[in-house]
C-alpha cells in the first residue's frame, strides 16, 4: 500500500481566474498583503501496491492521462 | 516577500464525490489499484510582508475565513 500525492497547477504563464477572484475577495476583506494568488489541485491517492518504481511510472502515466492538462497545467507528485 | 502554501482537504467523515469520479475514471483507464482519491485544493499566496509570524496568524484567518469551509473541510500551510 502506497499513498501518492499529486499537486496539479496551473502554469506561470496562463492566467488563472480563480487566483484573481481569490486575491479580490482577501483584499476586501482586508487582507491587503496579498500580492498574489495561484490556485491548484491536490490529490491523494491509495495505490494497492508494494512496487514503488512501478508505482511512480503509474502515478505518472495518470497524470499525463486524466489528473493534469499538461498544455495548461504543470504537476508533481510524491510517493509516501 | 514571504510565499504561503495553502493545502485544503474534505475532512476523512465527508464523502468526497470528485474524488470517487477521479477514481472511478481511472479504473476504466486500466489503472486498477486505485483504491481511493481525494481532491483537494492546493494554493500559492504571495505576501508583501517580511514578518513571518505576523504573516503566519494572517494566513490562519485567510483559512478560517475565506480558503477553508471548516465544517468539512481541514486545512493546513507552510510559510516558504
Amino acid at each position: 500500500m502506497l499513498k501518492a500525492t499529486v499537486y496539479v497547477t496551473i502554469k506561470q504563464s496562463v492566467l488563472d481566474p480563480q487566483g484573481v477572484a481569490v486575491q479580490g475577495a482577501l483584499h476586501s476583506m482586508g487582507f491587503s498583503e496579498v500580492e498574489k494568488v495561484r490556485v491548484g489541485k491536490y490529490l491523494e491517492l491509495q495505490l494497492d501496491t508494494a512496487d514503488r518504481a512501478e508505482a511512480e511510472q503509474r502515478v505518472k502515466a495518470m497524470c499525463e492521462k486524466l489528473l493534469a492538462n499538461t498544455v495548461i497545467e504543470d504537476y508533481r507528485y510524491e510517493l509516501v
